[in-house]
């Protein structure tokens, strides 16, 4: 697995419900209010709403087709810290990002890091997709280039086992696992342990490795599907991105669309996706919406999609 | 099980990751920086740390032998009031309580709850032990009686069934519930589903009733050797409680005893206990100890006991 690029020892591991546990128990540790947070612009929710809720201002900055711009991040660093502003964390997803698809690439990943260590904030790096490449495995872990302590890595069997087994793992620096060990016994003493002791089986008989080879071809074919259907029939002008890997496929249409009024129309024509604008910390585009290819067959997927298509062109 | 005494619908039920979790988020939810938490003295650490770590400011109102002096306890809410504090809840663990093993008499329960629905604070009924009692229930929970949507009970198959599936209950009014679940999902999405799927199976098949009563009958004969040891053993003038259900005996030693100073001779002698002064939020009292009858066998209980007292006998 990508992960094991990662040299880790038992202080700087933690086991949680969850990669939403992760993500409630570093919110509730790091941030301190009024620290900002830096956020990809769309991000994931669950993410966004446990460092809202721990007190941080979320700042978004728009991502590239690469991912997010280090010199954009630069300069709002710049200006927060003119306004006086602490910027404690950066929380990015790097692999097929939730609701994007977005990969960040190699190169950005060092520039983004360099950036974190030169102005002393944190990098919290949200990976429970990395494992689903359809073809190459996508860049090295921004953590696995961590010789200064600035990384917080976060990893699930979720997505590439099953996720009812709750169980999810954080990488920190050791004076930060310690601190969260603590917040994790505080929220509920410890996880399942029968969860714990089913997913290292699965791990010890190679179970994993075989599912994340069929799961691998799964969603390949299926975003196949998806993207050569977008590619037929999606309305002119429209855009969304090329996943290589993940669950999901951004779609912005046209900018007088408003992809939440349009849902009930899509889900009477048996189709379902997530408009696009809760995803926005700022600067939202309601024109824009999450498709997910992780359910229905390839054919099914098409026709999905060229219904949904036919109703965009009906409706503009 | 006494829990079926409560009315509940799916709007006031909550499931949480082991009862710790369900304090966590009871705390989160329900309390504001200042808010004041009433609670007992001692109490449990993990509900009082969690009402701390939320903001709470702790009042400690010591306990009789058949729990809280309601008494006292308006005359905290009183004196409260005048200093313009909001008095926002109650904890306590009516049932054989960690750590003192005191149970909360029937007429303190109503007269708690009256004090309660005219004060306006909620009563957070934490209750891990009920069904562990050695011949009879104790008295109905103080949620059976709650006709004002005043009360907040947690349960849990913790000690009943068995730790490592971390399934525990909430019952709520409707709008607390609510906001749990919200807080819920923010914490962790969900509970492991294995785990759940398992505890409803033990109690559709009556293991559960099985289990209680294998229980109830171990501990009770564990508790009955370390009460009778005590009788024949401690040292004069010394003070302790005799549980009629759950893990835990609660030992006054004389004042000038040392209870976390004594600990490592103790352990020496291959006996332990938990020192009493961190169960205190104010009014500490060292020379207090948590005795659990939860391992050992009844003859090394006697055997644990008579060398701890000959060891209380030479250090005074």
């Amino acid at each position: 697995m990508q992960a094991q690029a990662i040299t880790v020892s038992a202080e700087n591991l933690l086991l949680t419900s969850g990669s939403q546990q992760a993500l409630d128990l570093v919110a509730r540790v790091l941030i301190e209010p009024g620290d900002v947070a830096l956020v990809e612009l769309p991000s994931y929710i669950g993410g966004t709403a446990a460092l809202h809720n721990a007190g941080a201002e979320l700042v978004g900055i728009t991502m590239q087709e690469d991912g997010l711009d280090p010199a954009l991040v630069a300069a709002q660093v710049a200006r927060l810290r003119q306004l006086g502003k602490r910027v404690k964390l950066l929380y990015t997803i790097p692999n097929f990002q939730n609701p994007s698809g977005i990969t960040l690439s190699a190169i950005k990943r060092q520039q983004l890091l360099a950036l974190a260590v030169q102005e002393n904030f944190l990098i919290v790096e949200d990976d429970p997709y990395g494992e689903l490449y359809f073809d190459a495995p996508p860049p090295p872990a921004i953590k696995s280039l961590d010789c200064h302590d600035q990384v917080i890595y976060l990893a699930s069997f979720s997505k590439i086992l099953t996720p009812g087994l709750r169980t999810a793992w954080v990488i920190a620096p050791a004076l930060i696992a310690e601190r969260l060990e603590r917040a994790k016994e505080a929220a509920d003493l410890c996880s399942s342990m029968l969860d714990q002791a089913i997913v290292a089986e699965c791990c010890h008989q190679g179970l994993l490795e075989k599912r994340l080879a069929y799961l691998r071809d799964f969603y390949r074919q299926r975003c196949h599907a998806m993207l050569n259907a977008l590619s037929t029939y999606a309305p002119a002008d429209t855009w969304w991105t090329k996943p290589t890997g993940g669950l999901f496929v951004w779609w912005e249409l046209l900018p007088h669309c408003d992809a939440t009024a349009l849902l009930p129309a899509a889900v009477e024509q048996k189709i379902t996706y997530v408009p696009g604008a809760p995803f926005f910390v700022t600067d939202a585009k309601p024109y824009s919406l999450r498709l997910a290819f992780s359910k229905e067959s390839p054919p099914r997927i098409a026709e999905g999609i060229a219904r949904l298509c036919t109703l965009l062109n009906s409706t503009s």
